[in-house]
């Protein structure tokens, strides 16, 4: 813990020298990514908290670092000894960072951060917490870069252009409907949103094979911010031929100034929860408005569509035999010989057997008996287990050059209790009824939401996340706007949307059940003005958790006709073996 | 319709005398009650539109009236002849009032209105529509008053006060619970709120057994505006007994002058929906809220459930003695004979008979055939129809002393295609589907609303109206803040609370079909944490219309013992003959 220390030490040695009085650390890179490279660890190495969410707040003689539910218990044990703060962030009396700062800085003090790294939202509100106290506020300061030792290289890898036939749609009609859209120059810094727009693909950031950019579009003009590195001599000409000027990822900085930044310049339209703090600052007359790429991006195009459809065919081939795997050593008793840790292993292995695997779209989760009841649950070193003979929980995704798939099956690893069984086949039921929906357009996410929960509540359960978010296309496996949940999901679903549809029931210190397909909303036939889902996941159920006379016979219809159809997508991609597996798997349930 | 043009000739002269140009009318009273006294029919007095919905304005030279799609037929043949030109709100290209007024005013004229009939809400987005006209704003002539001849006489009935054994809870208990959430003097004037509050009843309002009043309420004072010829002397004391202060119903407008008119006046909170602008506009420092009762009243207590369950007793009792002698004349073919009005009439016979009867809570929907197609359909002498051997829909509801009802069905009076039983099936289904829902506290009315649509989106269909409404205790027969429907009803149900579950469908120049039950939430037994509804209304639905095959065994359980329980409570008030065809109308239906 005493490097934690003197690294501590270090900065307040900085701090001091640029009479800081607090200096804030968030856990965001430049552009508010879901997951971030090495580079943007800073709070990690200030702190040794690896969580994925937290921030840090270092004053003169004080630290306090606060982070979310999922965190509370591996944090306290990472701090311990290096003298920092835990705040448990929704805790009842633990305050937020705006107010704890809002009580401890006094009158005329310093209060600095990198801008880079927080949001103009979150910047906003802390400003509007400190108001009235004269606090000097500092956004352009990188005080950890000065100490880091070895810090990683900023990420620069080589992009890859998509074809035509992996796009769908070219650059330059992406340009054309965005431009249509746009009343004033547009600045996105979302790297998912960047890449979709000029069909490009990376490799800057975990889990998302996106690359370090900014753009700004005009109804005249396209620039992409990237590194120089990262553009090939090949990608480089292909871009400039659709008009789209290349420049260096930096510039933009002093782009937006020299363009934006005085008091007759245009407006600039920015999305004030992606582009951070220090850039929309930049702007003499910013616009924030939600980035109209947000809503085409989740539209997918019928090529997406396709190659959509075959990423879960090599998605469903590979976890089904992850799965026909766990199942037949469940039957001969050896489950107890692999751990949580060994069945991340194998999704992982089972997949990058498939043509065209990039990577995982996430950290797997394997998580056995009451493991499965904490939600963001990931085995590591310290916490795996052995599988229990009872349930397991497997949440895991994949990128491939066809798509991206994220799935979650829960499968019995030994004889199940009737109340287990009732819980997981609730669950089916669930998923089942919301997958099956018939909506008229306009509907949102948060009309259906009930679907899911209908049969749960009527147990006097139910699950406190939502039921589904969107899904894109090799890109982030989290993406908006279009999302099924209780409230705060009011965007309507729309033809060519992805969404998860992910159930679940989790009943502490026993076990959890999650059950994810994801699914395609579509027009339906036969029926003007009428939505329904295709689900695009292909993986059968546990038939062993099942009770059948808990379900409707609409329901046993809806189920029998998923494994019929798993079973004929799948089958010719599995040896026989595995096939006759899954021949029993997936054979027709029927009522009594 | 020379008698029209006199009295706007009439009016155009006083408007000359004041220097106004254009002045505008509206349906509302100065309470914004759903139902109106007749003393508030000024729109009709000027402009012969007898339409519940309507605003007239009035020019120097020129008229309009502003109506909904309801009244868009009605309108034009009322209008007709009289010079007043009809403005459909809603439809393409048809400005709205403040629209209209803002492109046909010029710098420096005057508009005028009765500020007690226009609501703060209405009154201030008008004024920010003229802004920068420099329009002069008269809110406080009642033009009408003086050229109408034999205008009705404001109303002051007595009010009746309810009994501790009819309230549940007293006066006393009630302004402890409404003080404790105030934080500066509160002034009402939603009448059922008033009504609710002090314990009492009146009948100065059609269809909503309520009194004119206002009242004023602040941590140690209570100030009930009354007509004095409305409360009896024993009323009077019972009243001042409990500490309220009765003063005349006008003196509000003084009393808010003088108590909150001034820079140091203490603030006032005030709805801005149902407290008028003349009134809001005298409070110096008025605080804009929702009136607190409105949640106070909404959960009914134990007392008010016991006596309204009593109250569908005889509610279901006398409309299943209609359904009967409706369903013998289709079986006799004898249908043919009674007219759409015939059967408001035997329906509000049928209740009169009823001890404690006190009137109708809305106008009485009989609809034959296509009729049913118009959602807010009611027979007049003009459209009055001959029953059709098609669907009958009814939509009643009344009050009784012991609360108030509000029930649809539709009947088959002769036989029905296979689509007919199709669509009534999905319709019962819904109904069923919502009125069985468990659900964890904090759920709102937008959640739940699929349930009761879900089975007619899987047929294409819809309806374009809220699946349900609050409905009071002998109160307003639509009541908030609970509700169910596609958005805009965010507000949890709680235990207590009453809505409709009333899904339909409507074939334009066909049928229409509605199935209406009141739903009581309430906490679920042995479920903590968990609510459900208790149905109160005891009506049987037709068996004539059902296609049990359409249905899932949990449907048809929950029809069963629905009917069940419907022949159970009903049949002992029933005479012989009715009781017999009540057992074969609520006999069991399986699934062969």
């Amino acid at each position: 813990m005493n490097i934690i220390k003197d690294r501590l030490t270090s900065l307040r040695r900085l701090m001091e020298r640029d009479e800081i009085d607090y200096y804030l650390i968030t856990s965001d890179d430049y552009h508010a990514s879901e997951y971030v490279h090495d580079y943007f660890k800073s709070r990690c190495y200030m702190s040794g908290f690896t969580g994925s969410a937290g921030t840090l707040v270092i004053g003169r003689s004080w630290a306090g670092l606060w982070t979310d539910g999922r965190y509370f218990i591996q944090a306290a044990s990472q701090l311990e000894g290096t003298g920092i703060e835990l705040f448990k962030s929704g805790m009842p009396g633990v305050p937020s960072i705006r107010e704890h700062l809002a009580s401890v800085m006094s009158e005329g003090q310093t209060l600095a951060y990198d801008g880079r790294t927080v949001s103009r939202s979150f910047g906003t509100s802390l400003a509007s917490s400190l108001e009235g106290l004269n606090i000097r506020i500092l956004n352009s300061t990188d005080l950890v870069d000065e100490i880091w030792e070895n810090r990683p290289a900023f990420p620069s890898e080589p992009i890859y252009l998509l074809t035509g036939k992996q796009a769908g749609a070219s650059r330059k009609d992406k340009l054309r409907q965005l431009r249509d859209s746009l009343d004033c120059p547009l600045l996105i810094a979302s790297l998912d949103d960047i890449a979709w727009l000029y069909n490009y693909r990376g490799d800057d950031v975990l889990y998302t094979p996106v690359a370090m950019a900014y753009t700004i579009v005009s109804k005249d003009m396209a620039a992409l911010y990237i590194s120089q590195d990262a553009v090939s001599a090949d990608a480089r000409t292909a871009l400039e031929d659709d008009g789209i000027i290349l420049k260096p990822y930096l510039q933009i900085y002093d782009d937006v100034s020299r363009q934006f930044g005085s008091d007759d310049s245009p407006c600039l339209q920015m999305d004030m929860d992606t582009v951070n703090e220090a850039l929309t600052s930049l702007a003499a007359h910013p616009v924030f408005k939600a980035n109209p790429v947000l809503m085409f991006k989740a539209c997918k195009n019928p090529v997406e569509i396709d190659r959509i459809r075959n990423a879960h065919l090599k998605d469903g081939a590979a976890f089904t035999r992850t799965i026909c795997r766990l199942k037949n050593l469940a039957a001969s008793g050896d489950q107890t010989f692999i751990t949580e840790l060994d069945v991340s292993d194998m999704i992982l292995s089972d997949r990058m057997d498939q043509d065209g695997f990039i990577s995982l779209s996430f950290e797997s989760i394997a998580a056995s008996a009451e493991h499965g009841a904490i939600i963001h649950y990931a085995p590591t070193e310290e916490t795996n287990i052995h599988l229990s003979r009872s349930f397991l929980l497997m949440d895991t995704g994949a990128h491939y050059w066809d798509g991206t798939t994220d799935v979650t099956r829960t499968i019995a690893m030994g004889p199940l209790t009737e109340y287990e069984k009732e819980c997981y086949t609730a669950v089916l039921r669930g998923n089942l009824n919301l997958g099956s929906a018939v909506f008229p357009e306009g509907t949102s996410g948060q009309q259906l939401d009930c679907l899911a929960r209908k049969q749960l509540w009527e147990m006097g359960l139910d699950y406190n996340h939502g039921t589904g978010h969107g899904v894109g296309y090799i890109l982030s496996v989290h993406e908006g706007p279009n999302r099924i949940s209780k409230t705060g999901s009011s965007t309507p679903l729309k033809p060519g949307m992805i969404t998860s549809n992910e159930p679940g029931v989790y009943i502490e210190n026993k076990f959890g059940i999650r059950l994810e397909n994801l699914i395609l909303c579509r027009r339906r036939e036969h029926a003007p003005g009428f939505l329904d889902f295709e689900t695009l996941t292909l993986v059968p159920f546990d038939r062993d958790a099942i009770l059948p006379e808990r379900m409707t016979r609409e329901e046993l219809d809806i189920l029998n006709d998923y494994h019929a159809r798993v079973y004929d997508c799948i089958s010719p991609y599995l040896n026989e073996s595995e096939r006759t597996w899954l021949e029993t798997a997936t054979a027709p349930i029927s009522k009594e």
